[in-house]
């Protein structure tokens, strides 16, 4: 066991929200193995980080992104998925908002560039297999984490929060039910102005309450929509 | 990168529930470091196997029980975590009926015993917080999948249930609006059977209704207590 021959690394699962569309970040491989293929950005972990300056380091290195509030999401370890010997990989995943990032690709990456998850190209490794465990534990989350806060403008219609619900989702929501179920959670202010939008009469503006918010963030919440 | 020396291990939290108590399984160390202290089950993996496979195997090395359904938690890996060097661990737990299994203590364990969660002696490494970790796990488990199939008795009476759910949860819960839940899950099948228990009026006995119970299980549910 003293020589045990496994080495480990990090993945960043970095989801985009924006305007109704759900993207991942990743990066075009630079070196072998897959080289030129697409990939999750990630890498080896040096050996007097945390687990969690690994994965920022490695995503600030590869696509000049940093996120300070990745999660960690599941750990992968079947022996056979890294064609360089034995790799396990801890994966994090977050979710932010595209537009408020400049990425540029560096080190062991070639490219890097948000992808739309309905049109992925072929990953490599177990990448896919680690997106899909990602998209589950996302979908998940927004039954017991209020979210929006920072996908979302400042002030917002109602129809954008639905639409983020919708979208994460990935089906058709019962709107007068989700209205009054965030309603109930008392997490949302709402302001004087309004805004118009198309034809329909003008819509009321929203905000999160952040004290609110945060608090339930770190309690939980039941949502079942 | 090529010369990293990171060793990775797995750890076991097995907890058991009988009648109202929660209890989980530790060993007593009999090797360096923490030799004599009690500890969570666990150890290296080795080259070969999976993660699951080297938990299943590491837990009965050392406890004599074989449990085939433990998930995996968290990984854990602060970098003084273990004075034998950098040792990231990758932690599962599950929960099971202690009295079904019968344990001894082998390779690296000098004893093996059940503690009461509310009794607990001192553990070694950081196995403290990786128990908070997966009490807290166990906690919000029970609001999105059903649990008990493998913990009661065949035939139960529905406060065994309530104890079940009330242990759990550390706390009290509304009991006509739990029942009213439970009920509407359709996970119960009511049997035509009476129990007697002390000087009370006889009480229904109810099963799972297996299919149902893992149809839920897999496709989960979402249960406010």
């Amino acid at each position: 066991m003293g020589n045990q021959k496994i080495r480990l690394t990090v993945d960043a699962v970095v989801f985009g929200y924006e305007d109704g569309i759900i993207s991942v970040l990743l990066i075009k491989r630079k070196y072998e193995p897959y080289k030129g293929k697409w990939a999750i950005p990630g890498g080896f972990i040096l050996e007097n980080e945390s687990l969690k300056k690994a994965v920022e380091r490695e995503l600030q290195e590869e696509t000049g992104i940093k996120i300070s509030y990745l999660e960690q999401l599941y750990t992968f370890g079947k022996p056979d998925r890294d064609p360089r010997g034995r790799i396990v990989s801890i994966a994090y995943f977050g979710l932010v908002r595209p537009n408020v990032f400049s990425i540029s690709a560096s080190t062991d990456a070639e490219e890097v560039q948000w992808f739309n998850i309905d049109d992925l190209p072929k990953l490599s490794f177990d990448h896919k297999e680690i997106l899909n465990v990602a998209t589950q534990r996302l979908r998940g989350k927004i039954t017991y984490e209020p979210i929006g806060f920072e996908l979302l403008d400042k002030k917002f219609p109602f129809s954008d929060l639905e639409k983020l619900y919708t979208t994460l989702l990935g089906r058709k929501i019962d709107r007068r039910n989700f209205r009054k179920k965030i309603i109930s959670l008392n997490v949302l202010d709402e302001l004087e102005e309004k805004i118009s939008k198309g034809s329909g009469r003008p819509a009321n503006l929203f905000k999160f309450n952040q004290e609110r918010y945060f608090h339930l963030k770190e309690k939980g919440i039941i949502f079942e929509i």
